[in-house]
């Protein structure tokens, strides 16, 4: 069976490894949000990719959920003696977005290949090439587009890494925006295609799906073929296991619960699979129009993973 | 005393802090080769500076003569993974430039605020403010000027850098070029006037000295103020203390001998600095128009240092 698994980072990663271990006999293209990327210190930084590829490749440190196991951070350390000289006016050399010494070197491998003309797309396979991944990993796009997050309370506009690592997403945000995205080409097309079934991770719905999402065509693209897509809700019991999805809902006005993710899925996705401890909603999932299992969907444990995972394919065997 | 030193990167470097180290209320400016300046990774390399900076702040590495001591490289050993992934026609993320963990912070500095606007002038003091500097540490130019060599044997041209560091310097020159010079602006002209004396020092006549000379004007106010000019010859007994400067003057048809350098430096400077070992080669130096002093130019020992230093600030006293 051919799956293609739309992905933010930690959520999407996790879920393609139990993928893997659950059923190795299936093909897998994982298609990435590309948003949160970033540049700093002139390397190119694309967070979800990165954590797709270390944890596919088991070297993902497990306590932190990005970033490379044993790692050590002697550059970034270092970096502390010019944050004290920079002129006020500069932001430059920023210690608040950690990069550690091994992973450095994937920046670095990526920002030369795109500096001798490749794209991220070509970039992206080699290095999970590097890594010997069992799986294809696609970046949402070749082209810029970055996630913009508005503040309520300022009204003033930041860069996502500023607002989730910087500010560890403790703000209110008011506005979600995708800055290049309506003139960004999406490149997963081949691998919606060649796919039996879309899986769309449990990832932050408004700033890891919302990007790829944001590409033109691609929600029509879902759209038309609706049945073989399900969704894994990030959401259980009115929360995120991870990061800011919840208190984004909120703050956007939408429902920060499954029925939330539901009403932004509904169009796009036959299938939503909730957690058990979700399960008195499974009714007010189906009122979108969208059918509604509900299993463990907290991965990390063989046997749920597994119960998990044969829901996913459940829908379209 | 004002001293303003026109600099290359390790016999500079050394040359500046046996200055400092005998004379310690001269006030010093270096003016630093970035002829060898190179971009990796999307980093912008100043390795002449960066030995500068970090020999007069103790904290070079001894040994190697570049980078810092006490270093680690784990993000250069990272980056094999990605060179056997690479495709033939690349050569992103090289691992021949080796750069240490700590080292990486300067770069990510630098091409953080070149990136954010400022001048590499601008810059460069705000690292040796960082490195707590007694001096003041100019780039020649805040323009890209880059030193390339043409290959006897292949007659292709390279970058100083594939010379320098991928070949080892083992491969015959031809010629060497300094792309960009003609229209750069030099920035060193307020420490030349404002100095007492102007020392050029123990560094590759060709590669290291060369690049500033080839600057519009700068030979022209080193030539009207000679007699306040010093230099040191990088050639002691026919032979360069580190790196090619000997058999590069031969390959290129100069002198590989005091002699040669006097050749090359009669015109902007009044006094060459030989070594007692060249004593014999004095009278020949003198023909060449400039006037001679016979000293021990081996540094790293306190009377030695003291001996040459009392030499060179003799030169205007």
């Amino acid at each position: 069976m051919n799956i293609t698994v739309l992905c933010g980072g930690v959520g999407a990663a996790r879920f393609v490894k139990a993928l893997l271990a659950v059923e190795p006999g299936v093909t897998v293209s994982a298609v990435v949000n590309t948003g949160d990327d970033t540049e700093l210190h002139g390397l190119h930084i694309s967070p979800d990719i990165d954590t797709v590829i270390y944890t596919v490749a088991g070297a993902i440190d497990p306590e932190r959920g990005w970033g490379l196991r044993d790692e050590s951070w002697t550059a970034m350390r270092s970096l502390e003696r010019y944050s004290q000289v920079r002129p006020s006016d500069s932001s430059a050399a920023p210690t608040w977005f950690n990069l550690g010494d091994q992973d450095l070197a994937t920046h670095f491998y990526r920002t030369a290949r795109l500096g001798e003309g490749a794209s991220l797309c070509e970039v992206t396979a080699e290095i999970a090439q590097a890594w010997s991944l069992p799986i294809k990993v696609v970046p949402m796009t070749n082209d810029r587009v970055r996630t913009r997050v508005r503040l309520r309370d300022s009204d003033s506009v930041i860069d996502f890494q500023e607002y989730f690592v910087k500010h560890r997403h403790s703000l209110a945000v008011s506005e979600v925006t995708f800055e290049g995205a309506e003139s960004a080409a999406f490149v997963g097309n081949a691998e919606l295609e060649g796919s039996d079934l879309v899986v769309i991770a449990p990832s932050n719905p408004i700033v890891s799906i919302g990007p790829i999402r944001a590409i033109s065509g691609v929600d029509e693209r879902l759209a038309a073929r609706r049945d073989s897509v399900v969704a894994i809700s990030p959401i259980i019991a009115g929360a995120a296991l991870k990061g800011p999805a919840d208190r984004m809902l909120s703050e956007l006005g939408l429902k920060s619960s499954v029925v939330g993710v539901a009403e932004l899925y509904a169009s796009i996705c036959g299938t939503l699979i909730i957690d058990s401890a979700d399960a008195d909603l499974a009714s007010a999932v189906e009122a979108t129009g969208m059918r509604c299992i509900v299993t463990n969907t907290i991965m990390g444990k063989p046997e749920s993973d597994h119960a998990l995972i044969q829901a996913v394919l459940g829908v379209v065997s």
